[in-house]
């Protein structure tokens, strides 16, 4: 991508590691701002997440890339921090009749919160966040009207908010959360993140990894991705174990 | 405090080890819930308020004590985390004139959604936060404003507040935030505690104690403290350095 200007914003995007987030990233620096990623390390049961938000990181150019570690898995109540099995081999129409297990509970509310905390740290209005309500409709967390909510509530929260609100009584919002990908498919994302030149073989997406990190190729995650790849008519350029 | 009938509801509860997180305890137990009690540990300085925690909790009767560590000290930003002076000896004008230093980024806002994760997978949908907009306005996630907002992302966040809302949709919220102390002085707070028993020698409050965890007497936090008592006509039962 081509050099930022210095009087490039800077904006918060909250990297997993998988191909959304990637995605996302590269529009937050498309579209002109400095990014400052911010991976949580919430209890998952393998670091592969992370260790490809590491590279997703590096190949995109952020200005700065921080871990915060966050034990949410004692809290039990989810297949992705608890010892639960993950579905294999499912349709769609069963992904999305219901709530996944795979569901770890408030989770991007926690994640925005502390998105928020270090953007008001970094002087940063606005924040990025690579959740999709197509794909996957049954995360709560996921659609529109809880990003509007919580851009409401983040106005509110912080110093930024409440002196921007002081100063223009007129209802612009100072916090600005950035959901890009949130009415696109999965195809869709994936042909914007290859016209970027997000290289989607550094991107970690399936929940149930082999010891090495090789994808599964059958759990929801996997399928999706598949699928998105297939219906772009793009090769996806990660191995899988079937 | 009377034992609990089977039926009590579950109510998460913040508990910082000051005296309006030990308050807001009480009164939740009093309201007849089962106290789920949740201290975050974001990086202090010191390990006395999270010490103070669980004396209170054990004093009040909690079903459980949960304590998550998320290290927000990495971001900088605040005396409390951060290696800026904390402020000494400073009138009440001084301290409500502006934001303190002593604000943590997202404080509020991160430790509801965690309350709200632990939430969730207890099937409680009550929590309780001890903020205060009168004695310490400076805070703008202290306000009521700031609550509502939260409650209503609360409600769009979870399988709880989706459900309820399909199931009712005349717009009864089913996750509510209480914040029993919002609108009550230091005076009203310590005066209501006493009566439910609560023991404030269990409560730790100083920004700035000593190296055994006596409260110094000097700043914000303790000159609040003190006056607080003195209105109240009670005894604060802490020693202080001075």
């Amino acid at each position: 991508m081509p050099p930022l200007p210095d009087s490039a914003r800077r904006a918060v995007v909250l990297l997993s590691g998988g191909l959304d987030s990637a995605t996302t990233a590269a529009i937050a620096r498309a579209d002109g701002f400095e990014v400052y990623a911010l991976s949580i390390d919430y209890g998952q049961r393998h670091r592969f997440e992370l260790d490809s938000a590491q590279r997703v990181a590096q190949a995109i150019g952020v200005a700065e890339h921080r871990i915060v570690k966050i034990d949410l898995g004692q809290f039990g109540g989810s297949a992705l921090t608890a010892d639960i099995a993950v579905p294999r081999g499912r349709s769609e129409g069963q992904m999305s009749a219901e709530i996944p297990v795979t569901y770890v509970p408030a989770r991007n509310t926690v994640m925005l919160s502390l998105a928020l905390g270090y953007a008001e740290v970094l002087g940063s209005t606005d924040l990025f966040i690579g959740v999709n309500a197509v794909d996957y409709s049954g995360y709560p967390d996921c659609r529109p009207e809880f990003i509007a909510a919580f851009t409401r509530l983040a106005n509110l929260a912080t110093k930024a908010g409440v002196e921007a609100a002081a100063a223009d009584p007129s209802g612009n919002l100072a916090l600005r959360v950035h959901a890009p990908l949130i009415t696109m498919t999965k195809a869709q994302i994936i042909r914007q993140g290859v016209q970027l030149g997000v290289d989607y073989g550094l991107t970690h997406t399936c929940y149930a990894p082999s010891e090495t990190g090789i994808a599964c190729g059958a759990c929801d995650a996997c399928l999706l991705r598949q699928k998105g790849f297939e219906a772009a008519g793009l090769v996806d350029p990660i191995p899988y174990q079937q």
